[in-house]
């Protein structure tokens, strides 16, 4: 067959040319043919094809010691994973990430690059499958339905790890932050109207905590994503596979990968069920709905610079308008704002993917993989781009926050447990009528004395809680 | 001023007549002025009520405790607490179910109404807030920036269990079921194709074992949800709180509710963050999408009668037609499935009312509490209703049932170990194409003994593991 | 069986005593029994009610004329729908908003009430159906299918065109606001930042024209809801309707209901199609953004009373917090914000409930019936308190607005052409800086005569159009 | 500075070294470096390049009559826009499809590769901007703020085009089917139960007459996507732009790009205003529900080919498993069905990021231009990959439909206008009961004679209306 820039290929649908030189197969070739939706193929993620590589090389070892394979095939199948592992023949990977088939496409794609690498390193012409067969050899006791799942836990559970660590690096930004800021007071608010004093440490460290949380919510989900179902094979009865082949196949998986996977109790239930997909979802819908809120933040206290709350500072990226001179944007917060948006969306093509699944399968798993991929992927690099080219280089205008404390209505709140409520709530009033400083209303009432007055509205006082006086006792 | 059937109260924006009888006041009527919505008052979530008053009794005591409050006023608030814990002068709670001012009108309703009858235990006249004012002691400590989401958490905590009682119930419904059809083999389908046999007691055991994994899900989010943030008063820096009051309201809260609420341990990030609110909802949607696929896939089993899979009867609840003598339709899954199409819309106004929080609040927890009470409340009746109304009756045609495994091509996955995997292929391709049975081309063909075929086809092992011959070694 | 409080009557289950006073029957006993969720019933949807009897009464009169039915039951009906018409009897409207069954429930509902009411005005007794039968009359030539989702085309129809008239009356409170700020200079902002100046005017006006645009999209969104399928009975196909009814009834219902329906070209498609209410919950989430943004707006633009932007001031409408004296919170914009947000989550699920739908009918339409209601009549509220309660109230600080714009830097976008972008953006750069105005730096370089710039930054010319130089020609 | 690798080029934030062989400058690089965030860059959607493009020829064009740009600089910028049109130069397009700053990069980056280009073009180097100006000249009276979202739109507009053509070849599709198969008799379904004959050719029509609808519905889309801002500049407010600019240039876009244009009547407010992309993405939501509910039947009347429903067969594709021989799955409507999923998902993108708009612009539109284009893109490719790759190879089993409707019970609907619904009710649960046909049972009890019954039942007349008996009159 040498010198021809073809193979032939034969499948349930008759014989197919391959070309020559690529390590897929005729059934990864219709695959092509019939999913022309994106251009873009499952090479952009390489931890799926690492976590593909890893689960054939657990396999084939697994097979090998329930005395199901030979070593010679079980050997070239594990040399070639090993080459996946390693990055190498992904370009190999070229169905569509928008695909039917419950990701039969990805597994064939997998078992034929495997089976033709481990062929050449047999000795062996690509598509001589006779010597070693991509269904029978590499995917010997599995199923599209236990493989790719449990390909995408390992995928999903890789990249949830790398997003918790990028999100402890914007933490990290936020805390020294917060350390930096823990002196400045300034006004809090609630409902966009001013309320009562705080630091703008304790408003930054607010992220930061928020952030960690996060971070525990997603370490849980990614407990629950760990849970495979290899050795399920078709709809979770076990139908050709070993009865020790689930624990084993397991055990060595763990091993290969260093993720902590275990076999879910119930395989039929572990191959229908998408519902740690959708849990995960909705907690990166969470770390999406914070961060954008976090950035909201960002932008409402940087804005101005003189029409603006300018409270901070955002460190200047890039000229901000084509028609505005010496304009500057938060670009880097409204980048983190839209992949929030994105990966709320995410969540929804999650949701309707998941709730479509039907009987023994939910056909529909490969746009769940694309969506929790991106949501995955994208957060990641919005933490560091927050983090590396925002949150390090943000600077506090503590003159104008100081002022908005002493210039503040809201300090009144302090002296309700001095003068009341009722009495308050007219100082306020006033205050706001007159343009005057509550400090002015309350002395000119004579409400208070002015050394009670200063004592009640130390700044180091007014942002924790104190002893407060008791309220006169109720009448007889 | 007795005899007029109005009494004059006073506030911000000056004096207004409020009905004499009527237990709330100015700041409750401004709201119901200000909201005229939805016609649906805050009365219908009683767990709400209850949470308010557990909180206001729990801030009493805690109050009395630390020297602020006197005994006389805290035993009438608390007084007042306990008759609506016991379900008392709910039809007083009248503020709409969606409301702006971020729950202040809620807070407000319940220190109104607390008030007015403590003011009547004392002996004195609704109004008379002289002797025991609504702010000033009902509110003591609180601002509605701890209380409302505390509220918020109470409630839900307590809902969160009914509703995991309601899927207990239906869990135990469905593996009665999977016990009663245990021995009721069928063929299994993936995406809605013939794939390989098991029993319908695995079927229906998949939905008992998803119902498991979702009460361990919503018992997790409820862990998060306990954590509620009182002593934080208005922005989270505790101010007008005692310093002790924290510590002291939470473990009398608990004692009273019987709830094991924590203190959060950042009180600024704990009074604008709404992530525990985003992660339940996101749980409850998870919950919503398993049920929905669980009563599309009964829709789907139980269609015919003559047309259709007919594999099970749902039992008749009502005629299905004003047209169609005779039809039956499965209502009940259907108003389930609708419930879920609910529970996942709300679940998206959750999510943007949570990420549009500004700074130090988030001013849109009504209607964050409105869609998660409404979402644990159906899901809670739609679990009851489908497990009493329908599935307790489900009837298997165990003859059609068998008939579908005995006609079926796809037990010629069994026989991949024994003649392999592109053998079996073209038997199912002549299977198919003939319309003869897969053991009537095996033999035909003279791929395998009747006896061998005969064991490798028996009923009992096909729905799980077994030994499998190892594949041929390579040739050398 | 007078003397007793039941009735007894018959179904496809059985007999089944109804009480005797109920104008509602056996089939809507069953589904009260059935669905027991949410505790509301369809009574609170009025204009569903009405649409069902205008659809009954023009089904009885075109069937009278077809010579299907006689006069005396056709009269009868007539008169029992005009009852209902007139807003009597809907309290016997019993079964859930949320059921299952496709609506038929709800065409029960509606069968029998007409059935027993037109049955008392011929002098029989209720369920004496020998007389006069909810379905063999009421309901002749009709399916739930074709009454159903005509009914809730009917009722949703009005709804629009209430809820564009409270549109068009929050629109107005807008025009008249931007007339009354027709000439107070601002600073114009672009995400978040100074930009170049403008008029409040400008910016009020914007609120009003998003508002006239979205007022012409639902009309045309209603001309798409005005198609119904009445003559499409069970399917589509008009089984047991006469050929020429379809014509007539709707010819009929026109006239009875004042809304000009049209009959759809394919009955059998348009009884499985739910694209009109998807189009329509779309364009209601348009309506739900815009409102949303501009809410926002009015928040961030009265943000305040000191550490905010503080250039318009919202009309106080209830005191703002439990614990902050004298505060005042936007409540009216935020409830609008939520109204936003659970539209938006109603459209999700309509898109569910849509998708959902199988072969020749949709069943889940009573959620979608629902959602849509809830929408158009949660916005109408929303458009009139927004207009009555905050917009026709607010006041601008024409002080504060005028001297951000001398002060700012933004200014300099009017200097381009003049001066070029390049050294703008040296002006811009060495403003912010030095703290000088944009003027100051600008005469301090010499690079314009004060006459010249005085006339270029003159206020009213700043904020529209006018000729420019133009750049010097490109060099040979 | 020819032989070193860069030029350097100066900005708002300082000098910085770009490399000599690109097209674009310093703005797009800082851009480059501050949105790592897909690793797509614009490039991958060329209709939206061709659109800034045109949009900039036209401002060449229009200012050049306007006497504001000399004829040499004109001339080159139109020259470079004319290559770009035709498709060069689309790789120096680098920036990410999700970025900050309003869209602010990507003008910019169309800015700097005309003018470079338009420098070679009149024998400057790259980067000597001191004889054409990327914002000077090449942006001239434009702003990011009406170029960006006028690019969009243009851009979107012709993408709508290209899928209502495929819409339409999908749709041709179905009517050949619906016309191959216009006598082939089978059972209705309502909620999946067995309801009234129809024919499989009504069925297929129904799916031609959707889509012939939505593409109306995507054309009247369209007609509001070709408003655009031109002229608006930064605001709306139309600084630095010539008084006749807007009308002229609009008319120039219009003359070079072929689409229709037309100049927002309100600038201020088109300038803020993204409502016509939520609407368009809610109408792609619908088009993406339609098509998906047309897949899941495809899938479900598919089913089998033996414990399904097997009514139709779709054309085998590819090998549907690595684990089951013979297995064809329906993966053309699956990939298909997650198409609709993904648009879904991005309408939910959509609707938060125009919410998220504040005051004056919109900086969120780049998140909402990535998802308009995927939604089209991908739902084209789905139409013309459903038509060629599945519908026009669907096959009928024509004797199984047949049969069913023979064998049903759902024909007894075609009875109730000779036996009355009563009766007709007790025939069905005969039948049902006892397996007998309708025909048996309703001659057994005598109710019809046979030659009555043969006529009411002849397949011919059961699929559409006709005249049918009165009922009895009432008796008086």
């Amino acid at each position: 067959m040498s010198g021809t820039p073809y193979r032939s290929e034969h499948d349930l649908l008759g014989d197919k040319n391959v070309p020559a030189d690529v390590y897929y197969g005729v059934h990864t070739l219709r695959a092509l043919e019939n999913f022309p939706i994106t251009g873009i193929s499952i090479a952009v993620y390489p931890d799926l094809i690492r976590a593909l590589a890893q689960i054939k090389l657990a396999a084939a070892r697994a097979n090998q010691q329930l005395g199901l394979l030979d070593a010679t095939r079980a050997d070239a199948i594990v040399a070639a994973c090993r080459e996946l592992i390693a990055g190498k023949l992904h370009d190999q990977f070229v169905v569509d990430v928008i695909q039917g088939g419950a990701g039969t496409s990805t597994n064939m794609n997998a078992n034929e690059v495997i089976a033709n690498r481990a062929l050449e390193i047999l000795g062996h012409g690509k598509g001589e499958y006779a010597h070693l067969h991509p269904n029978e050899h590499v995917n010997m006791g599995q199923s599209t339905n236990d493989v790719y799942p449990s390909a995408l836990k390992l995928a999903t559970y890789v990249g949830i790890f790398r997003l918790v660590e990028a999100m402890a690096h914007l933490r990290r930004s936020f805390e020294r932050k917060a350390d930096e800021f823990a002196d400045v007071l300034k006004m809090g608010r609630t409902q966009l109207q001013d309320a009562v004093p705080m630091t703008l440490g304790q408003e930054f460290s607010t992220y930061a905590v928020m952030l960690g949380e996060d971070e525990e919510r997603l370490k849980e989900a990614a407990l629950l994503i760990r849970e495979i179902n290899l050795g399920a094979t078709a709809i979770g009865t076990g139908i050709n596979a070993h009865p020790d082949y689930a624990p084993l196949v397991c055990r060595l998986l763990a091993e290969v990968s260093g993720v902590p996977v275990v076999t879910a109790p119930n395989l039929v239930e572990a191959t229908q069920d998408c519902g740690a997909f959708v849990q995960l979802s909705g907690v990166l819908k969470r770390v999406a709905v914070k961060l954008s809120k976090t950035c909201n933040d960002l932008r409402l206290l940087s804005s101005g610079p003189r029409a603006g709350l300018g409270e901070i500072n955002l460190p200047a990226r890039q000229a901000g308008s084509s028609i505005m001179p010496g304009k500057v944007n938060p670009v880097i917060p409204e980048v983190v704002n839209q992949i929030a948006y994105e990966v709320i969306g995410n969540d929804q093509t999650v949701t309707f993917a998941a709730e479509a699944g039907q009987l023994q399968l939910n056909a529909f798993e490969p746009i769940i993989a694309h969506s929790l991929f991106k949501s995955v992927h994208h957060l990641r690099a919005g933490c560091l781009t927050l983090a590396d080219r925002c949150v390090d280089g943000i600077t506090a205008n503590r003159d104008t926050l100081r002022a908005s404390v002493e210039n503040s209505i809201g300090i009144v709140t302090a002296l309700n447990p001095y003068i009341g409520y009722a009495n308050a709530t007219e100082v306020a009033a006033e205050a706001f009528r007159s343009g005057k400083s509550v400090t002015e209303v309350v002395l000119g009432q004579g409400l208070m004395t002015p050394e009670a007055l200063a004592e009640v509205l130390r700044p180091e006082v007014l942002t924790r809680p104190r002893a407060i006086p008791a309220a006169p006792a109720a009448k007889p």
